[in-house]
């Protein structure tokens, strides 16, 4: 494959004493930490372990995802480098611990001393050293005020996407209270992003199995999200905001749309609100699914529609397809058609993120 | 379409007073019940209400599928002219009401005698009457020793399969406990079925777009349970156990099957225990799904392969294909080979649960 891709899925490593450093001293006793406890190394929010990080000498993925293993990962010039080698242009960038911490905080001042932090640390390694990243901001969420007002902020920092949590047990999306949200996030073409494995606990199970379980719960969970922003008539209200879901894969994408469109017909009497369309059409009007590998989702495009079909490296993480993302897409996405692909590996992130490659046209 | 059908997925109507007329006296008063709630009629166990029921001059779908609607619903003669008229040879049946009840209940004697209540009159309405029925147990699930006594005393009545939460909140399928449950179940022959909408409440979302997030997350929710059985080694270690998730469509299982198998690969560090084969394998030996009409599901055959996939008409209710099930079936299965869609029709359910269909061999 020589075509120049887009990530629509990256990640950066943040300085692990980023808020400890650089938190308002009434905030920082409570803010992200990384503590010992027992034999493994965890990370802490007010007080509360929040992830697990293995022990330092470990090899294991895991290990590699938390903590700093390519400069790539924090420096924008070497991940530049990598990028080509890689065959990537175009990069959209997302955190490595701060969505972890981020919407577990309980206090509202501190979760959006938090999103800043990061916000203002992201802008100021990549956004000013090449239009070719894309970095995601976090939006705090516990006040939906301060949630504005970092939109809008980001918007003038340079920003091209903010997230939420992919899960939101605290206020499902279909509460009122998201309205202005997603008015102010479309009228500022601002896409929302809500990635895998960010909001409520990911990990349900624990013991035989649970890494199985959890991956399909965390991976899957993005599903429930569709529903309420298809079901609840946020896209049908909000025809220029668009959503996505990110490194969830795609491969659940046909069924979710079929089963949500089952319901609106089979439960009609049930249903509110109408809606002028049936569900699917609104997400293929205005959503998106980010993958890395996923056969059952490219064999699906004929349910999906590729315009919500969006492929990430998810670099620097082990479990993506960096370095090899030519080669791995080139074997997935044999059979695919030229235009399909394209749209899938560059343009659909190209028009999304307003990325300009140097041979495309201007989206 | 001309062949004999068997669905694998139907329903029967109990009566209303089941529990309150024939419950023992010192049980009685906080078994299963009707009474009116405001304008609604609500099913309470325990003096909760687990369930509401529309008005019964409503004409809505969950109206028919809640209350007697049809004589088959509960009279074997009746049920066979119907069946008859709707080219099905054999009959697997769920319960309608008593599974909702069943599950929510936290006495264990409470959910031991209204299981057996609801097994009793079964067994006397349907397992005589004709062995085209194959009525499923309820199995109580507090205590394992009146579980398995219970699956038990099913075998010996007649039953050929029986029935377990699709969610087990209250000690996930992964707890050592089932064990001996498990390896019962496998000695005993007795496939165990998950019915979609059984457990932990299936109804998270409330407000706008509330019908069809619930139904997503309902049809969808036996993903995990999948998840548990392969991914935690139940189906490795028995390998005579058979898994029947039921009326949740198979559209999510090529991406849960590939979701499971990428969790085991790209997290074997976490992965216990370790397995001979990837968990799909296990699932496509051991495990099944029903669907009504699932054209997402019948798409994936290529990836879950024929033999997990049965068709169910959900007789009686009005979400299923029920009266005109060979139409509905000729529509969807158009393209698909013949003698997949003979195991998907017929011979996958005759033979895991011992039909003898006239026109085929004795499985």
């Amino acid at each position: 494959m020589t075509r120049l891709l887009i990530s629509a899925d990256s990640h950066v490593q943040e300085p692990l004493d980023l808020w400890t450093t650089h938190l308002p001293a009434h905030l920082r006793a409570a803010g992200p930490r990384v503590e010992a406890r027992g034999d493994a190394r965890c990370i802490l929010v007010e007080d509360t372990v929040v992830r697990r990080l293995p022990s330092r000498s470990s090899t294991t993925g895991e290990d590699r995802a938390a903590t700093a293993f390519t400069r790539g990962a924090s420096d924008p010039d070497a991940r530049l480098r990598d990028l080509d080698a890689d065959g990537v242009w175009g990069d959209v960038i997302y955190p490595n611990l701060a969505f972890f911490c981020c919407f577990h905080i309980r206090g509202t001042a501190l979760q959006v001393a938090v999103a800043r932090l990061y916000n203002d640390w992201v802008a100021d390694q990549f956004i000013g050293a090449s239009d070719r990243f894309a970095p995601i901001a976090l939006l705090p969420i516990l006040d939906l005020d301060a949630s504005l007002a970092e939109l809008e902020r980001v918007r003038r920092r340079g920003f091209r996407g903010v997230l939420l949590p992919a899960h939101s047990d605290l206020r499902p999306y279909n509460d009122p209270v998201y309205e202005r949200l997603w008015a102010s996030a479309a009228d500022l073409a601002m896409p929302l992003t809500f990635h895998a494995g960010t909001g409520r606990s990911q990990t349900p199970a624990h013991g035989p199995g649970g890494a199985v379980v959890n991956y399909v719960v965390t991976v899957g969970g993005p599903m429930e999200t569709v529903a309420y922003l298809c079901g609840a008539g946020v896209l049908a209200r909000h025809p220029a905001l668009r959503v996505v879901m990110v490194e969830c894969g795609s491969g659940w994408l046909a069924w979710v749309l079929h089963a949500m469109d089952d319901a609106y017909r089979e439960h009609h009497m049930f249903v509110r609100p109408k809606l002028d369309a049936l569900p699917s059409e609104y997400f293929r009007r205005q959503g998106h699914v980010t993958f890395q590998h996923d056969p059952v989702g490219l064999a699906n495009i004929s349910f999906t529609g590729d315009a919500c079909l969006m492929w990430g490296s998810d670099y620097p993480h082990p479990e993506g397809t960096w370095p090899r993302s030519r080669e791995i897409l080139d074997r997935q996405l044999a059979g695919v058609p030229e235009e399909a692909i394209d749209r899938i590996v560059r343009t659909n992130a190209a028009r999304l993120y307003h990325f300009r490659t140097p041979d495309a046209a201007p989206p």
